[in-house]
């Protein structure tokens, strides 16, 4: 099954996006990435990993999406609730889908008109820029102007079918984060606790883990994009990992952290620090605060234990791909809306080259947030 | 261990990519995708699972790569051979390493110049698309031209270093394929089936799975992108399972057929009229012959036992994305050399809607083709 959802949620999709056009004067909107064309049509394929082809998906003004694609994905795409679609043998080194996507985009766009594509923050255009300009030169009538704004403002919005697919890969996760004490032991090296962890995820239901990260450190590690090196773990080890794991082509995004054998008292305060943060912001953010907002609501509540912010931003939003917009930073302004699935990321230092970063995923209501992952415990887990 | 090699192997890169700027005529070389960045830094990270934040690395004429980063990777960076690391806190909307990446570039091309950024075939942007805007803007004196030529004619080469991880995967992911008896049964629902399939592929030693694709169907399957859905296995299913596991950064991209308790006459010949065709190729193949060559040696082959090629390009490039240029298609010119690894990938139709893809992995020599993959059986397996 392609179809992830109903086709009324399909619909209605699209029916947003036209709306936001019309606000935002689109006639067209041009969609590129992996992410835009599953959450139009549910096309869920890991062929993304290949760079091979670029992938077109057009919402005209009215009307059901149209379909420009690689003729490799007839036979998936035709699964799904899209009808009008049209192909080429990709790649094709001398015309790799330009003309069929500026004849496409003529014909429904037959005089001029104002095609939206995404151009800014988060965004990528997944096409050769050399292509991308022929097609603008194959349009001499047409404006391309930044759709950002139309598909942003639709997007992080989920609807109740998505928040359930997003709750279901967090409680699978969950489960996996778990049975760690099984597989995170002294003597462990990382490596092989990355893989067992992802090997939990999978028998606990993930259809692929896309992304796990953490470290390993004596009393707090050093950074949190790292993949797993061959160091085996050791008594006063804080460990954390971090992971988007996939369930019908949602992710979660939430980690934990361990202390192996022991923890000193900056590793306790530090984490029950954060867990408390989480708790105070999960039950004060309400629709109407802005990301920026977010981000001093945990500045305030861990400066109240000593304790200096650290890490990075400190959440982001969460669906079909690992991280979406808004930020949780000083700089974004983006307001929070019911809907809206978030993490609550809150990091902190706890020495000279040391931070401890706490994630929890949650999905804001009208009424405040609503917990998706199953909750950390209040103080940090000493495993063997 | 970020630094996946010796500190010679990417000194070597970047000298190679220098040289062919100067053939190229290319001031600098502007790189910001995942696969350009690792090959140039050996900076491995799942990370850019995140859309939220643009990296960027500059190769200059002479000298060293400058690394131009969001804040959350310095220390990781930091680990690699990379010394020249500037950074800022991403994502920032009112400036999103633009004003950085500008004055590093000016300061490098100090009057004016020629920077090369992949803009071809097979190539992204992974930045916005307004951003790279302002960067132009911020060099109106710098030209941007198509750098695609200068990353991948010297990527396609790979090193003997290279080589070895991805013998390494290949051989990761046949263990992998060896144990497919245990856990592809009939009954078993397809996704079962790729979930122990990827745990067999971690415990066999890969760092993660980031690929799987296949089908299984009645005499032959319709489409090799699917994501797997839950039919149970049937006796006379023809079960594909396709992988692109990682090891180091390094991809396999292999896949295996199967029967389920039995196989009719036409699928028993389709498979080996694939194997057949695939040993002439591999035995047939030299440095000096074309992509397309590769493909009519294929169609050619085939053809001999009145099976019809299928299923799209018959063959790609390979290595730090599951699919590298060029592509074994009528369309692609592209002269193969040693050093290349390639997939070797026929399809053949085996009735309406029923396709049947064999792959294996080769490294071209100058003598020839040497398989890194273990050789798939000549017959197609039959198991319970």
């Amino acid at each position: 099954m392609s179809l992830i959802f109903p086709r009324d949620e399909f619909a209605g999709r699209t029916a947003r996006l036209q709306s936001q056009m019309a606000t935002d004067g689109l006639d067209a909107l041009l969609l590129t990435t992996p992410a835009d064309i599953f959450y139009l049509t549910g096309f869920l394929t890991r062929f993304w990993e290949s760079p091979a082809r670029p992938w077109f998906m057009i919402v005209p003004a009215n009307g059901d999406p149209i379909a420009v694609i690689p003729a490799i994905g007839t036979d998936l795409m035709s699964r799904t609730w899209i009808s009008d679609i049209r192909t080429w043998d990709a790649p094709d080194p001398s015309d790799d889908g330009v003309t069929l996507l500026s004849d496409t985009l003529n014909e429904i766009l037959p005089n001029m008109g104002r095609i939206g594509t995404p151009m800014g923050l988060e965004t990528i255009l997944r096409m050769p820029l050399a292509d991308y300009d022929r097609i603008k030169q194959a349009l001499p009538n047409c404006q391309f102007v930044d759709g950002t704004n139309c598909i942003q403002r639709v997007r992080e919005i989920k609807s109740d079918a998505e928040i359930e697919k997003i709750r279901n890969i967090c409680h699978i996760a969950g489960r996996a984060f778990d049975r760690m004490p099984e597989y995170a032991t002294a003597g462990q090296g990382l490596d092989q606790v990355f893989r067992e962890f992802q090997v939990a995820c999978l028998r606990e239901g993930a259809d692929w883990v896309s992304y796990t990260s953490g470290a390993a450190g004596k009393d707090g590690y050093g950074d949190v994009i790292s993949t797993a090196d061959t160091r085996p773990l050791q008594s006063r080890d804080v460990l954390m990992l971090d992971t988007g794991a996939v369930r019908d082509g949602y992710f979660c995004d939430f980690d934990r952290n361990f202390a192996i054998g022991e923890a000193n008292d900056d590793v306790k305060l530090v984490y029950h620090a954060l867990w408390l943060a989480t708790e105070t912001v999960k039950d004060t953010l309400r629709p109407g605060h802005r990301a920026c907002d977010m981000h001093r609501m945990f500045v305030e509540e861990l400066r109240k234990f000593n304790v200096e912010p650290g890490g990075g931003r400190l959440g982001h939003g969460l669906g079909i791909t690992l991280t979406e917009w808004p930020s949780a930073t000083p700089m974004d302004e983006t307001p929070l809306r019911a809907g809206m699935v978030l993490t609550l990321e809150p990091g902190a230092l706890i020495g000279p080259g040391r931070v401890m970063v706490h994630e929890e995923n949650i999905v804001l209501r009208e009424g405040g947030a609503e917990l998706l992952s199953p909750r950390a415990a209040a103080d940090i887990p000493i495993i063997a």
